[in-house]
């Protein structure tokens, strides 16, 4: 089986390694649009050969794994040009501007769209690790319109990585994934920016972070390149998690001010049952 | 060596097991506001004896780990009862308030005020935890008050458990930390209501949240009866940085609204060396 990746970082790199571990009769193809990536990855073993899309209608699999921007365009011109029994596997963060740009492709039974919940703070060909998806939810939205048979190839591969599946439809994955990951990135990179603002010039100041803040912080490492789109294809989602969430802080602020500190206390112990939610992450993960 | 631990929980629990640990002649005894963490504590071999008030000028070293409003009232206390040569380290999150309080104590130089930048989300006996403190900073305000061969059976015991040592003034304290401790708990305490209240009815979709969420929601897990008196008594820095956080947070949802994305990468790319930061953290941890 030819398997290809398009963008060889994490996502790509990492779906690649634990094929290629589970099936290893499968050649592994990388595309990515910085050269320097492709060879790379080649170089650590991520994948078996650099390739472009002139050979693509060779694939079986194709998993398009870029910036959500990029992918809109990278999916059509991959419908183009694959064969009609090639499976194209979609693997990013947004949905439904997905879903509109390729709706009325007449390739459109050749897709599958799906978003791992899976990742690391890191980025590139060299962020690839063997388990990324191990225990993980893969969320498949509009799987009735893959061909069937295509579906059954998909969901083998992410058996083999240990994916479990959840099926949604690609308006409430945006609206709901926008409260469980992408306000937390937003939230994140602005604790950050707070924070080196106030300390710009006194960086010993870090030495008294421990890990809570570490932990708080550690999205605020993410790609730039890859979150800058997924804000926009997701704006009017993101927007209202932004604005529920400045209101709660605002809230506590007010408290604060009005020395309300059983409001203070009410807060935090009603949210601690946060604890119960996290344990079905921790199981899970 | 007699040490007394008073709350013998995460932070006061975890010492009392490495300071036995390098130092076996040592007597750890245990004194708890609640009866039962006592008894707990030397089920689970954290202290060696249940103790009271009644014993305390036994003390060679007195730890205080308790809340920081108790804290104000049990310092004072302590100092009344102990023997001239005892030492007693206070270890709390906040500074100048207990400066204030206890700054006029004939036996203020019996006092060093610590804190030790370590901990986790977890409380209680069963959250103490050994090598807590090793490779951690411990921030010692107000050094030169406390009597010099105090400060050194002080500095002993931080270098058996492994810390190291910063100095820095009460006011600075309390500043800095609402930055990188302080403010990491709010923002992690609001995205969890936030995200709770949104998904209230719909627990599935805790299904789609992955390591990132969990890590920014982490200490929302954190007891609000340790962290109520602590925003309490540092309101006016905590009220700031909530205050340049929420100044933060809207204008990048008015970049969002404004679809002037590339203001959004560049608050990223701009907040992104927050990595080479954390990994001062990480080498410290």
């Amino acid at each position: 089986m030819n398997i290809y990746i398009i963008g060889i970082g994490l996502i790509g790199g990492s779906f690649a390694l634990d094929i290629k571990a589970t099936n290893p009769d499968v050649s592994i193809f990388g595309i990515d649009a910085n050269p320097d990536n492709a060879i790379e990855a080649k170089k650590l073993g991520v994948i078996d050969e650099v390739a472009d899309f002139n050979t693509i209608s060779n694939a079986d699999v194709v998993v398009v794994a870029i910036p959500v921007d990029a992918s809109i365009k990278v999916l059509q011109k991959t419908l183009d040009l694959i064969d009609d029994n090639t499976l194209i596997i979609e693997v990013g963060s947004t949905k439904v501007q997905i879903v509109n740009a390729i709706e009325d492709h007449p390739k459109r039974r050749n897709l599958l769209l799906t978003h791992p919940i899976a990742g690391t703070e890191f980025s590139g060909p060299s962020a690839a690790i063997r388990h990324l998806y191990k225990g993980k939810t893969n969320i498949i939205c509009e799987i009735e319109k893959t061909a069937f048979k295509l579906q059954e190839r998909a969901l083998k591969l992410f058996a083999d990585v240990g994916m479990r599946i959840r099926y949604m439809d690609p308006v409430a994955h945006d609206k709901h994934i926008a409260y469980v990951s992408h306000l937390s990135h937003i939230s994140s990179f602005m604790l950050g920016k707070t924070v080196i603002e106030k300390e710009k010039n006194e960086r010993d100041i870090f030495d008294m972070a421990g890990s809570g803040f570490e932990s708080t912080v550690r999205l605020a490492k993410s790609s730039p390149a890859m979150w800058t789109p997924i804000f926009e294809q997701n704006k009017d989602n993101v927007v209202e998690t932004l604005e529920e969430y400045i209101a709660n802080l605002e809230q506590f602020k007010q408290h604060l001010i009005d020395n309300n500190f059983q409001a203070i206390y009410n807060e935090m112990e009603n949210t601690n049952h946060i604890k119960e939610i996290l344990k079905g992450i921790t199981i899970n993960a």
